[in-house]
């Protein structure tokens, strides 16, 4: 069985949600900085592991290469406390990955990688609006959650955690004030809390290079 | 125990998703239409049941509410022959539903909803290419695996491909010409084909109105 390995973007939170649960399994792997500003999911190699071009991706153990990080996290997960047995609290995990995929992500993520790679100021202002409206939105929806309950899903920490941490503890840096949200706060620090926490900024795993890893 | 209770907008593909599946389930099961275009998904009543504001959302057996057809496509298919058993399958079934909830459905069902509000018009003619250049990129992705695949995953009909042709064999009507994707179009022949299909402006589920559900 080959070693998992992990084609990531370290500023990226769809690639931080497999590191970070990578870790917080225990689980070695090796790790692909692949650089998404130059092109390089955009490769004949690239699009021969996802022909979506995007990362993350995770080589498996059988040597086969799985996309989506939520998908990705699901497959880690299952069998783990990171996710429920129950089948109702296991769709409650999907309903929250789903709404962080579709509601949370293309503007709270989206806001914050136009500023980090410096084209915001390319953008049309009402696009940038729309999606600051979009993404207090999906923050609202959240405050609702955790306003009165610990974590997302029954009373323990796990991969919907995840998958709404990784761009909300940064939203910040695309211009979200999370003060009028203070559940969302307090759940922030409830995560960067638990056991095997790391940064997003903190590149785990065994680095592989982009030769070396045939891209 | 309570019946199964979908709130539901007939041309949505995201409720037809579900719409599909409980019928070829063979689950009995009422509906409630809610006209999105109205403003039913953003009352109060409406709120309490999905905080995001869209449909579809199912009410389950026990009277809790589920939200994000993705996720109620999981629930649902748990344990019968539309979810494969290998964890390996199943965690392909959710790449292919997280790559239409972010690649996929925000640029080919969107263009068709503008197309079919009316409102299409009214968009920058940059914000309109983008979307259609995106979906182009993720009707190859699919097109990749169709070209040699009869279904998305493994060799059986299941909810990823539901979740996939929902708004796929409707792409024609936001402007998609699908005659590029050879591939695509046989598949959704042998989608049409499966036992107890029924089409997306089929009214399946017996008629709640929105006063006796309570909106």
């Amino acid at each position: 069985m080959g070693a998992l390995r992990l084609y990531d973007y370290l500023e990226s939170g769809n690639g931080y949600k497999v590191r970070l649960l990578l870790t917080q399994l225990g689980l070695p792997f090796e790790r692909v900085e692949v650089d998404i500003l130059q092109g390089q999911t955009r490769t004949p190699a690239f699009l021969a592991l996802n022909p979506n071009g995007r990362i993350p991706v995770l080589r498996l153990e059988d040597g086969t290469h799985l996309a989506e990080s939520n998908a990705i996290q699901w497959y880690l997960a299952e069998g783990t406390r990171y996710l429920p047995e129950d089948r109702r609290g296991r769709a409650e995990v999907l309903r929250w990955m789903f709404f962080e995929q579709y509601s949370h992500e293309p503007f709270i993520a989206v806001l914050r990688f136009w500023s980090f790679a410096g084209t915001l100021a390319d953008r049309p202002p009402a696009e940038i609006e729309a999606k600051r409206a979009a993404g207090h939105a999906a923050l609202a929806v959240l405050e609702r959650r955790l306003a009165d309950a610990p974590f997302l899903v029954g009373d323990r920490y796990g991969i919907a955690d995840i998958a709404l941490f990784a761009y909300t503890h940064v939203a910040g840096e695309g211009g979200f004030d999370l003060a009028p949200y203070p559940g969302v706060l307090a759940w922030i620090d409830r995560v960067r809390a638990q056991p095997d926490h790391v940064a997003i900024d903190a590149p785990t795993g065994v680095a592989v290079d982009l030769d070396e890893a045939g891209l």
